[in-house]
């Protein structure tokens, strides 16, 4: 595979480089690390890559990877840049015939992700956007048990996703990771809600289905000279009548990456967190309250085809990580089998709820700017 | 004490009594426990009251124990009744000159709550509203570190009160507990918000001061038939600029009583669950995470003078109900001692605490109707 | 009842008054609450008690008891002294025709508790030692479970109580609860042994039936001049051949009263901690983990009918204690009716649980005087 | 590197692979996967491995990747069979100039044990076990914490190691992972003892240093047939006066890999459990607890750097592997640029942890064959 972004002082870089080499099957090979060409000569000394493929420019690195030989250049690129690059950089890939992964938020706004949705479908090529937590066993078991439908309708959900990250002002002392996050120039409308709210939405209608109808946000900006959000507080209704909060915040102070899930549903309950993503938590009304245990030989296949170590083994966010590349190997391995999976069948989120992703937050930012007010999602 | 409700196939009055023995200092010695005659004269026998004190009607008792010599007469009266007749037994009370529990929500709506304002100041009885999870150490300490200041402002509420008891139709098969809760002439008109939302909203405020200035209700009703809500999502905007969620529920499938509680202030967040109550999370930013447990040396006075037995053998809710009764003797027994406390002053919830959840059932119902738009609620 | 020991200074009497008021079924009308009359006095104006009845020794109480008027005197006494007294005390409210609760460990050695046996079961007295965690619900269903035979063999338990209240010289500094703890004569030949051991034990046996054959316990003393056992590691031999081991300590910096069971069993493994105590974790093999909650209607009749709240609403230490006075008065009350229970049908920890536990206080001293060698626990 | 072990139907093997690839500084090129030559070449293909180097013996992929050039050969091997194999293969590799991992129990006994010392002394070369649970960043901080003496002298510990692994007869259906495990030929004279006792031993000493001097242990075999220990309890004698339990199981039902750590010490304790093991709780005498989140800032460099991802971002069990492989590395490096590091300053458990271990075990089985009785451990 081949890198954009991820050069010295970048952080998810290094996450998507070792979720790539946990399971053995994809090598990288090239990269354009950085804007600065020193950055990314050095992030290749370290890396031990070819010279040769540490490319000054994304355009160049798409342009001369296409043409080498099909058995020496890289299958696909890895988008690890600030939020406002992803679309140019994946556009220019895709055009190229790579296939793409590429980190979220999707796009900087909905606009420019209803365009990625056309290049992507005429493309042909796999289009995997990492909303990582998707790749957890307990996660994937949470979505089976919704999909049978033996849980019922649902009828409450409260999704969270908390940090502290913002508490400090990182960015009045130059810190990178913080200079580009509130920034709307890079990161879109959205601050928090692009940060962790499009995560916190997606792992929702990763278990669910896509039944979030109508929102009603209130967003808050605390430190003098932000200008987006800090933290927002949604109202949710879904189809079939269920109804829900999805609650998000990078300035609660103390919380490290408190992403939780509660769905309350007519025949049972379950609950996931984040950080402690071994257990789900099933509960169903007058019996007993039940925790299925990452590993364990009752859960679905869903789950134990993407479990590596065996119960009571901790697997964390680097596995679940690792499972979006493990699968995006295997829905590119079909490809070049030239037996494509449909997008639709993909295990991992794919270029619609990238867009449905950008349209929450557009939504969002819409309904708190009219004082949060409720705004109908695109169906 | 008399009490007014809580015969048999009730709930709660047992539970004010457990509360009123446990500290030794209030004797139950008249009552008046259902409409029914027969079971409030059974309920007595079971209690071994006289039976001469065991009323036919709250009026006939008000007036008989008034008419009794001073030194035999009751103190005071405790209303456990469903919520339309808390007002009218209360008044009556006060009028004959005797101090006032009474369970919550205070009155079935607003207007009775703003009478119930004048006539308790106007009589200078001692009046209190149970919202028992008022009384618990980590609670009082809570409020404490607020009061102080030294956490800061506010930014972020997340106020939680989860049941299950309406998954099931109950009032179908004639539980008594169900029937009237779901009844809008016996239970006004909030369900769900009338029977526990109240009380998260009593516990944000005890804790924050009485800062929540607007809200924005959604409400839901899933089961076929009942006429009130079983389920709000609500989101909160406080003095100064902070913000939250309070969500409720009595379809949230597995869950029993979880209120809890969750405040990120500028330089401290604090945590509390009320099926839990023995231990307050303490979170500041960029250090270690501290848990406070009940009956610590390092703990503040409110705390520990309300604490009964030592860390580490928890205690629970007829400990916290407990203390609202001894927190209410010392009231009264300020008042017979003729140094009335201000009400203002009373370190239990008051009557203008009880107007305040009136307000807020009121407020939520409208903006619920009104399809979940922005209410202010009264300064 | 009347009450030896309690005064001011001590903690237990507290407790044991509040757990006998709180289901209002006991009055405390007399009592001899220390060795120095004007505690004694001043204790009894604090609870509102008839002067002559608060009384200068406990054999004058005994005296002056039992020549009241058999509606007019204490049916049972309460004993709430240090231990050493326990035994003479007992044994003089059991020869004056009283129902007796004493507190834990039962008497200062051995040979006390088996004259104690001797005396109780001539005497047809009730007699309850307030082994208190066996008042909890879901200790109460778990036992049942093992009753029903439904886990099989128990093959290995994990017994633990951990404290650190002795991690500070209280003594030194003249704390009236350390003082007595720390003294041989006072408090027998075991110090934690004593004080938090013989429950530990207790509630093992409580829950699986008298099963152990054999212990070998090792033990610690750290802090200088301190003659007693402080801590001590305990391996247990079972009937059947399950093993396990106790552990125990009052130095174990920063616990609280962490005592807690995990019993592993042929076909299930119940987990329960007095900490938390309105939790029971059930796991079987290969199966969801479940959790058991209190006040829950899948629950043992065992539990439910020691439960006073409904699930979520947790019940604490005094709750479980009032629990045992419950049992104790419904034993009580049969005694007066001329229906006396079997002592083997107490619900409650009786005399031969007593000398159970000072057995295994004994055999631990001796196996640990020995060096930690094994030794057999009587038949 | 090269790898002997690991082939299809085994499980530490892959574990292995994925820790050293997660870092990307380790490429797999050899191996001798299985003494069944079509295993071996099966699992060489399935990790894209050059046949050439898919050795049908050890002894043969020794000799060989000795001959080839220096710059092409491995650098070492990782040695993942079952235990009785673990000897013969090291030595063979050390004198063939190669370094080692190898997985634990380090040997079948202590005589090959003593043994593997002078050679690893004798070679020069690095040789690490991989006791994986000290890779942990809290585990390296409560290190840190001990050898610090901030927390003053250690009084007791409880260190447990429960699974449920062998209540099921997993070998007489023929589980290969079972039926090694339950041979001694294979596993050696402990079975649980060996399996994961000496790992719970390993992980304490590692944290507080070679402290334990004598043991006292009882072992257990309940299912019919079998040879071997399945449960252990042990008690631990301290340098210094300190006390402990040790308590392992492979039939503790519903238990997964219940590694857990709790230290008192004079002036604080730790808890640290594997399960969850991006948190250590830190007890101090009189003050609030508190919880150590991995990858704060306020932790030890000595746990920052095995950090990988940022707080609330789980880390499991991989990534501590990992870390063994990544120091391991690191020793390997500075071995190869002629600076090599002393035994004593790795990071990682080295081969005097492993003869530790062997001695443990041995001392164990000697002490419960003598049925349970006091055994020193070598000094």
């Amino acid at each position: 595979m081949g890198m954009v972004g991820g050069g010295e002082g970048a952080f998810i870089g290094g996450v998507h480089r070792m979720a790539a080499a946990l399971d053995q099957q994809i090598e990288l090979v090239a990269g354009c690390f950085s804007r600065d060409p020193a950055n990314t000569a050095s992030t290749g000394r370290r890396l031990h890559l070819d010279p040769n493929r540490c490319y000054a420019s994304y355009e160049t690195m798409a342009a001369q990877e296409a043409a080498l030989p099909s058995e020496r250049r890289i299958d696909f690129v890895s988008i690890v840049t600030p939020n406002h690059l992803h679309f140019p950089i994946a556009r220019t890939f895709l055009e190229h015939g790579f296939h793409v992964v590429c980190d979220k938020p999707m796009t900087l706004d909905a606009a420019e992700a209803r365009q990625l949705v056309g290049i992507v479908e005429r493309s042909g090529q796999v289009f995997a956007l990492t909303h990582n937590y998707t790749g957890h066993p307990l996660v994937r078991h949470a979505r089976e048990l919704f999909r049978s439908g033996r849980l019922g309708q649902v009828r409450k959900v409260i999704v969270e996703y908390l940090q502290d990250f913002l508490v400090h002002p990182h960015e009045k002392e130059g810190q990178k990771q913080a200079l580009w996050r509130v920034d709307p120039a890079q990161s879109g409308a959205g601050g928090t809600l692009a940060d962790v709210g499009c995560h916190a939405f997606n792992l929702l209608e990763f278990v669910i289905g896509p039944e979030i109808t109508a929102i009603c946000a209130d967003k808050s900006t605390f430190l003098p000279g932000r200008k987006l959000d800090e933290d927002a507080n949604i109202l949710l209704r879904l189809q079939g009548g269920g109804k829900g909060v999805l609650t998000i915040s990078q300035v609660a102070t103390g919380e490290e990456n408190a992403l939780s899930l509660r769905i309350y549903a007519e025949h049972g309950a379950v609950k996931w967190s984040q950080e402690n993503p071994n257990y789900l938590e099933l509960f169903t009304y007058g019996q007993e309250r039940r925790t299925l245990t990452r590993g364990s030989s009752y859960l679905s296949r869903a789950a134990s085809q993407v479990t590596r170590v065996p119960p009571g083994h901790p697997e964390g966010y680097l596995e679940a990580f690792a499972t979006l590349y493990r699968d995006f190997a295997g829905a590119v391995h079909a490809h070049l089998l030239g037996k494509p999976l449909r997008i639709a069948d993909y295990p991992f989120p794919n270029v619609y709820d990238g867009l449905r992703g950008m349209e929450f937050i557009e939504s969002a930012v819409d309904s708190a700017s009219a004082g949060a007010t409720w705004v109908n999602l695109p169906a």
